[in-house]
């Protein structure tokens, strides 16, 4: 095999190289992969540039990525769902398989989680990466690689709706048009809602989002009145959202999302924002309006691949920008100037593992 | 108002006849008004050709019709949420408002429920008929008159999909592909099902199912061997689908929703055939299929109208024959001998309150 | 019929009379009550000092209570689940039964709710009382008017313990111990919770929660440090709760809620404190504690009267206090005070309904 | 370590021996347990009658024993839970961990679960026997070896109830008073049920059901008309029972079932009788009763101990029957012959390892 295994890795704030690593031993159920695409999320950049992220550390050198799609190279003795080339999703995280949460089916709540990116584990900006054979899904011919990596922000959005309870004919309010906002409404509407509003501060966001689906589009600016933007939402959608996501993580979009929801409906908690904020709970208590934060996604992988597979949902759009492995700090630093919604670094040549050429 | 109204009064077994009915009186929560469509139903021809369907019996002559929309034509003094002139599906069910079911949100399994055509309750097939006002749901314009009236089905589709839980990434498979398979159908894919199969013992109506968007299609012989079917269906699917829905009523069908269900999965029973079924129940127990049962619908007209309305589901191509009401025996007769899917009478002149004329 | 009809009217803050009512004549759905039993709530007394409760405003003489049971006077033509002379607990509230939230079950979000001592409907502290029938709840010979009457809150508590999805084996944190905190540890036990942590700040309710069966009880001072209590909560249950209950309504115990609560958990608030709260949101987010505010209750009435009659719920230790209709405000200064946990109000001699003395 | 390991080994129809086996050597997940109490399960006696039981058919010798508790005597590096010398109650499955229904929180229906005495794994009817360490739950010092060995059959009873939905207020028909039947019964007692009745063809269970607590019994014969106990179920619980068990397996139960529960309850499936059934399946569609059958218990052991560490479930009545390790043979004779409710097998002396003798 070769021993190239050049990997972009985070040493500290805003020290990110591309440096040789070892290439990993895999254990009987994990696999060795060839990496192909990872795109870049809002958190990579975040560690980049803070050294941390809520309550993970940057302490010792870290491989960035968590969002990508590689080819299996070698196979653990127990693994039997896949075979050697075979193309594959990775779900990124590891969880200890023995705990309360795991046995319940609520893995990704598992505190002894290990995650790609998330100190201390590695991620998967490299050529070779190892990972637990179970956590890839192997991708159908006609699913590209850049989709396989693009199954992991879907998969969010798919969590948050499933969280929501979004089913057919629902009115869904979306507060922020980033990348995660916008699988939101991709998952929403492949669901069955049948009325998305999305918002955004940045009229070329609302305008992917249009692209993508969305019913209807409100801008809003940082100075809006709280009562009129109610009021807009109200209208706009001809009545109450009965689930609202907030996809920004903003104080005043968590307040919207509360004060905007119908009585006996849903606020569906994605953001991350201030470890604090001042909302106006009374008002949920007394309409009933569910409060339920988000964290990842469980379970969500093949719902997101069958969802793209099938083509009920066309991740392609998201995808602004390419870049490969030894451009990752450029990469980094168009993500981090917001410039477009996805940035994918390609850690093989373009199109190597597509049966068709990846174009939007 | 004109004295006019004529309707198709059913006497008794085979005994349906066209005549003139008193224009009734409302109340004051109730609308009168003008009818424009009315589909046929299986059940409506079962009534005619048996005099009898289920538990209900044709005591005293009953006016048809359940699957119908029209326009207001006067309002009782507490109703607030339509007008004169307003064009309205209407969800053919008056429960008691009063008992346990009522206020549980659970209206269909009402005791007291007073249900269109079905003994001793008058049917809409009729050029003027009465209905509580909350269960008329106006129109908006670009949503034709017959597509209201089809509303009717699409809800029980609809409901069936809700007890099932359908939601995004399920695999579906859809047992009959008469108008409740297609329904069903439509509904599943709406709600977020990656796949569906769809089965019946008619390649006609498997045509009209692919048209609608079945990803699969299954030709079932009368005696096709029931271990055969479970494996076609687990190949076509590749796997297990992890609902099921009987929508034929045959013992056959019921069994292979059984069998051929994902553990853990559901079997949605929507068909009404023999009271009695054998079934192998003990593999459902020891596998936890759950099975559910599905009677009419609750809730969903607003959904089914949110669907179409948006344009998530067209019901349209389900429209195979058109008659006016004077026309209606002929159009029992064609519905008997189950030629197309659904035959639509048209109780004022085609197209008369449609935006655009209605094709398929 | 007695031309007697003294109620207790609050006219505007701080004025509440006694004074003669007319007699109320009732519709076909209604019946006629001659009360008995009234308790007082915490919301009576904030509309008698405040003028207000929440948003609602005291604007014309209203008759107060709401916590109430009483006998059949005179039956509507249309009742049937009732006769005269029957004992019933009332449950308060009257909901349109047209609106979507009363068709789907949720009738206690009705935007048309009439609830008793809410303004401006009237309550039932007064001789003569009419209520729609099937609100009115049969009581067996052995469930006395005093329990008929504490429903209402036992209601609040089982509402706050479905909602939280309360179940065998579960454990369970009630923060303030207060009427409706030690109504809620009722519910949680008679449900199943294994053991119950109840907070106060005052060890006299803590002693009363003890004696209702709390498995723990924990005094709380005003400057007890948040982390501090976190860690107790966690001491004592041998690990953290699943569900909590705010059921006091501060900022700090709807904070302790979120912080206690198990990932993965929920944290129901049912106390009503100020408009706007600073909450750490950030952590239940990504600790995926759901949120859950709970409005009155719905349906819960039956089950409530269920938990009584079978002897799983005792409810009678929470009568601290008696007073006749005469002595009202007597009994509204003793509830003011804050002495005692529940002041009832017999509108009739005591025990003049009771097949046995009512005795704690 | 002593190398005495006695165990009763299951060699083929009614062939089981008491012989010496080897000491199992542990994995690093696994702990090794010196086994205490064992009971006797009706599969067991199946298995022993009849080489087989459901689809599982011993082909090779096979310990016996899955309803047990044991004291640790040996850790696996990695079990980090338990230490030595703890006492604790043994799940008796050990899923794949890495399957779809591991994952989703369904690790009962894993198609690669090894179940003790559930051939070709075996069981624990041996003096050392190992096991996961995360499916050994430490037992408090109050709760004794045999309740530790009851958790097993309990843990049915919940997981029936909880996937029942069994809550507050609930009016409960369980079929069948064997040790199934009562299990349900203390579980729907513990988690709210209102009213349970319970029904049998031997009146000595029906004498034990009493003494744990049945609100109602009922003393059914093979030739009971099926229309006559659907009546007297009614009337014993003044209505319908909302959600129904069968405990028995019986076609006539579960006809029963069906046939008693109230429109849009319940019938929960517990007895695992003949592959194929004759019901009443058309009305359950209708009227929206829900059928579901259940597998052992998933994620109920914590709950099981929980009820029974609490004290809200006292399932120490049952065992009727003792026997050391060296009667095992007798022991299975006496379950055989049905006498008593649970034969339980001391594989060390009697109270050995309790701190309280156990009694009834
Ligand atoms: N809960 C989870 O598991 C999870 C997973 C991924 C991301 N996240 C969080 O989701 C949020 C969104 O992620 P992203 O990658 O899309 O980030 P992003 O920053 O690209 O997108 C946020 C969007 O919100 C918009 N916005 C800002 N203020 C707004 C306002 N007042 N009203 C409307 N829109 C406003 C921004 O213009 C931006 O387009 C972040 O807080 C992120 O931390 C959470
Ligand atoms: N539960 C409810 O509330 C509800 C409401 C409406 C209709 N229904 C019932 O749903 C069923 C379907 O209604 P419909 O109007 O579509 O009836 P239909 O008779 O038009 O359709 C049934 C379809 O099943 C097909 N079929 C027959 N045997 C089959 C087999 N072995 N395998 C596959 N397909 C087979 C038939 O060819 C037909 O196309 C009926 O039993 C009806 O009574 C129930
Ligand atoms: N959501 C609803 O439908 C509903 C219905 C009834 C009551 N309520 C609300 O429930 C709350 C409780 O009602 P109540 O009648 O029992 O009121 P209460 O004032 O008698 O009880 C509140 C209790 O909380 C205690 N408390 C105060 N600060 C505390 C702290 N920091 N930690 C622990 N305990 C503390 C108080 O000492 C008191 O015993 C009120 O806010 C009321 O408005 C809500
Ligand atoms: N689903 C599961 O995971 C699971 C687990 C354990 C046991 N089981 C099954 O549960 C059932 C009960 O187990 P058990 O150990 O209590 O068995 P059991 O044989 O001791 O008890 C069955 C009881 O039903 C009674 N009965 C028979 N006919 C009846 C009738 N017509 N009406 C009322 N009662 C009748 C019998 O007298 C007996 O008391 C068995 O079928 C068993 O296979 C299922
Ligand atoms: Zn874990
Ligand atoms: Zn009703
Ligand atoms: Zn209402
Ligand atoms: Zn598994």
């Amino acid at each position: 095999m070769a021993q190239d295994n050049l990997g972009a890795v985070l040493y500290k704030t805003k020290d990110l190289r591309l440096e040789q690593t070892p290439i990993p031993v895999i254990e009987d159920d994990e696999v060795l992969l060839r990496m192909d695409c990872v795109g870049i999320c809002g958190s990579d950049v975040h560690f980049w540039q803070n050294g941390s992220c809520g309550n993970f550390v940057v302490r010792a050198p870290m491989i960035m990525g968590h969002e990508a799609s590689g080819v299996v190279a070698k196979l653990g003795a127990k693994v039997k769902n896949l075979k050697v080339g075979d193309r594959v999703a990775i779900e990124p995280g590891k969880p200890c398989r023995y705990c309360e949460f795991c046995k319940t089916g609520r893995y990704h709540l598992c505190p002894e989680m290990q995650f790609c990116a998330a100190p201390p584990t590695h991620g998967n900006l490299v050529r070779y990466y190892k990972h637990p054979g179970d956590f890839c899904y192997k991708l159908p011919d006609h699913v590209s690689m850049e989709e396989g990596a693009l199954l992991e922000p879907l998969s969010v959005g798919i969590h948050a709706c499933r969280r929501g309870g979004v089913t057919g004919g629902d009115v869904v309010l979306v507060l922020g048009a980033g990348p995660i906002g916008l699988v939101t409404l991709l998952a929403a509407k492949a669901m069955g809602a049948s009325k998305v509003l999305i918002t955004d501060i940045l009229q070329a966001r609302l305008d992917v989002a249009k692209e993508l689906g969305a019913d209807f589009t409100l801008l809003v600016s940082r100075d809006s009145q709280e009562a009129d933007l109610v009021r807009k939402v109200h209208e706009l959608l001809g009545g109450h959202p009965n689930i609202s996501f907030d996809a920004s993580g903003a104080e005043s979009t968590v307040r919207l999302a509360l004060l905007a929801t119908k009585s006996g409906g849903v606020a569906v908690l994605v953001g991350m924002g201030s470890a604090e904020l001042k909302v106006p709970l009374a008002g949920a208590v007394a309409r009933e309006v569910d409060i339920r934060g988000i964290f990842r996604y469980v379970n969500e992988y093949p719902i997101a691949l069958a969802m793209v597979a099938s083509g009920k949902v066309n991740v392609r759009p998201l995808v602004t920008h390419h870049f490969g492995l030894e451009q990752s700090l450029e990469a980094y630093e168009v993500a981090r100037r917001g410039l477009g919604i996805k940035v994918m670094i390609h850690v093989q040549p373009r199109d190597a593992n597509n049966t068709h050429k990846f174009t939007k």
